[in-house]
């Protein structure tokens, strides 16, 4: 028996689960699930055999993972680099969802040594985007296209029958990640030009994209693009961006968090038990006047227009009510985080969508032609979820490709390989993540 | 023999090897100076020994601490904690004009035991701004007053006589420390109302300041004022800030660099050689069209006004120039820094000036007053400057106070002792560093 341990049975494992539990006699495999909690809703799956383990604790998995023939590893990424030294001891595959950092990177050549593949980046960003974006790319290379400019744009939202008419978002992933989401400086290609965007004006840099089906999103851009341009092989582009999707006024209305200071992580406030919520934010306006609306309010301080609706927004977070704060002490980012956790908790009934679009331009037989690549997945229900599934299927697939030995390459792998993504991809439409491409002249 | 010596002769030691070296025979000392370099002047100076030497070599640095009874440190901050722990070992008094760190501060015990004096925050900011504020606050509450409210700035200037109409700043000092100047979160009370400012509306944050001689000046906060409430006893205060000051319209104009990102430490870009100033500049702009003027592109980039003058501080640095960058990489501060040395140099008749101005607001006797203390120290010439007075005359003062058995307390003392200021503050004024006291009911 082919022997796969998962460790990590949080939010996006369910389709991962579910996919192994189905094939599990079939392609003769034995589940092993570990964590420190495991759901009521997991343990009623059949053919997987659950372990309730703090997996922080070295012995206890090195024990399990010396079981296994391939370890799946959904545990928070600063664990990986611990699980895939336990993997180099023990000669077990390793394959995760996360990004490849620098510390796994340098495990290739120790992974080689012991006839060990490291498979990351296998989810959906990164994951079904690069590997989609690959697929294009090369494609177009070989019918003698030469690529003009690339733009990519990913978003987790709510389905359209989800949305509440002032965000629409809700937090289904890590709500501190949420908060923090885009700190540092953005860089991409336009036109020719670098553009770097400090984290304060990040979400005033937002592009039109328009979804068949969904209609008009606001794009902003995702951290460093740059480093993408040698990885795709796309150094003589123009244009070359990345970015993140949100429905239409949320990136405005977020701004307004920003350029207040409430996404700040870097100091503590203390004492905030004896404050309101009113009396808090008001610490990061340089005036509040009650007698003047919120919109008023917000506009003076920012000194620029902060309409009603953008206003309504940030008012229905409850960061501006007479109550108190109940929270002794935080950074900025903390008392967001803990408002954030209550307003934007998703409803039982709540429908979640992935929505992807690469947007290519190139250059062939004498005119220059623009192809688009749409991805909605859109969620079962709130437990499966579409982030679920477009995470947890690329896992599924490459599980299922370790499985009958289609991965022969040894080292740091990334599904991005010529020999991964075109299977994978293939799989991946047969369960119903599928891309709509559309073509034209421009 | 009073052995006294001075780790560091760089631009701020003239003053206190000046005071020395006509102090030396007097009071019977014997003066070592070393540095890694020392000036043609420096060497001029009668009754020093000078020592060349680099200071980081722990071994010499020993040597020459075991010959002083008092070690005077200019290095740079960072290496103070190990000139402690020699003078610790040798059991030598020692003097700096920088912050008590956490680091200098948990010496305090050993330091007694030792039975040393680590006495710091001895120069112009910290020091005189502290020991001048404590003392109107002790006199206030002696005479039975109640503080109300206290705002209290501080700036290096060039003197209105070398003021250039533009920028009206020039680098004095560490030009590193000028372009990261403010970053974090600056804090203050305002009327009973904590205020954070992030960085990015720092310098947007600003209130007008009249200096009496030298008319209107703009004040920023400086970091974290709410930490120095309870140090200087003003619990019920509604207001409390600690700022810095600027001629009007540096600010508007810096802020405009913070806006664009040109002050970002936290990433490299590379390559940079092949680009022209302009080309690197129109990095951080959405769009630059160089049909249009500066304050065009960058009123339509930052989406605020950004008029004429502030487009010419701007233009004025060079950065919008079709001339090679020259420099291979660094980040976009390691650049504005490059500008800034070339464009801020100090010319050979600069005059700088230090100013510095403490309100306080009390009540006494059923009425509110104001209470104004100001300082202006305008330097003699480019070597004799402002900076280099009130950073080393409370320095030498010290030295002095400290050869006349003066100084009793042992462990990390700071010149707000009430054991100090009196005598420190007395003697600074009959060096010209002086006070002006305004008072009026309001």
């Amino acid at each position: 028996m082919y022997c796969i341990l998962v460790l990590g049975c949080g939010r996006s494992s369910v389709f991962l689960l579910k996919y192994l539990s189905e094939h599990a006699s079939t392609q003769e495999m034995k589940i092993l699930v570990a964590d420190v909690n495991i759901s009521e809703h997991s343990t009623q799956m059949q053919n997987i055999e659950f372990h309730v383990a703090d997996l922080s604790n070295e012995l206890l998995r090195q024990q399990l993972i010396s079981q296994a023939d391939l370890v799946i590893s959904l545990l928070p990424p600063a664990m990986h680099a611990s699980v895939a030294h336990d993997c180099l001891i023990y000669r077990k595959h390793l394959l995760t969802a996360s990004y490849a950092t620098p510390e796994i990177l340098k495990l290739h050549f120790a992974a080689r040594e012991s006839g060990i593949t490291i498979m990351m980046e296998c989810g959906l960003d990164p994951g079904i985007d690069h590997m989609s974006a690959m697929q294009e790319i090369d494609h177009i290379k070989n019918t003698g296209g030469k690529i003009l400019s690339f733009k990519s744009y990913t978003g987790g939202l709510p389905a359209p029958e989800s949305c509440d008419g002032l965000w629409n978002y809700k937090i289904t992933w890590n709500p501190r990640n949420v908060v923090l989401a885009g700190q540092g400086t953005a860089s991409f290609l336009k036109n020719g030009c670098l553009k770097y965007v400090p984290y304060h004006r990040l979400f005033r840099t937002l592009e039109s994209i328009h979804i068949e089906g969904i209609g008009h999103l606001q794009g902003y851009p995702n951290r460093d693009s740059l480093s993408y341009i040698e990885r795709y092989g796309l150094q003589d582009c123009h244009t070359f961006i990345r970015g993140t999707l949100r429905y239409k006024g949320f990136c405005e209305a977020w701004d307004v968090l920003v350029q207040l200071g409430y996404t700040e992580d870097s100091y503590i406030i203390h004492n905030t038990d004896k404050l309101t919520w009113l009396e808090l934010s008001s610490a990061f306006l340089p005036e509040y006047n009650p007698s003047y609306s919120l919109e008023h309010n917000l506009s003076n301080a920012l000194k620029c227009e902060v309409n009603e609706h953008i206003a309504e927004c940030i008012r229905n977070l409850g960061l501006f009510e007479n109550e108190p704060v109940l929270h002794q002490y935080g950074s900025p980012a903390y008392f967001l985080q803990k408002r954030l956790e209550e307003k934007w908790a998703p409803p039982s009934d709540y429908v979640d969508m992935i929505v992807m679009l690469h947007e290519l331009e190139y250059f062939l037989d004498e005119v220059v032609r623009k192809r688009s690549l749409s991805l909605i997945v859109k969620g079962d229900d709130n437990l499966y979820t579409a982030m679920a599934k477009t995470v947890g299927m690329p896992l599924a697939v490459a599980a299922s490709m370790f499985r009958k030995g289609l991965i022969k390459k040894t080292g740091v792998l990334l599904p991005v390989d010529k020999t991964i993504y075109p299977h994978m991809l293939t799989e991946l439409r047969m369960h119903g993540i599928r891309f709509d491409t559309k073509e034209q002249v421009i």
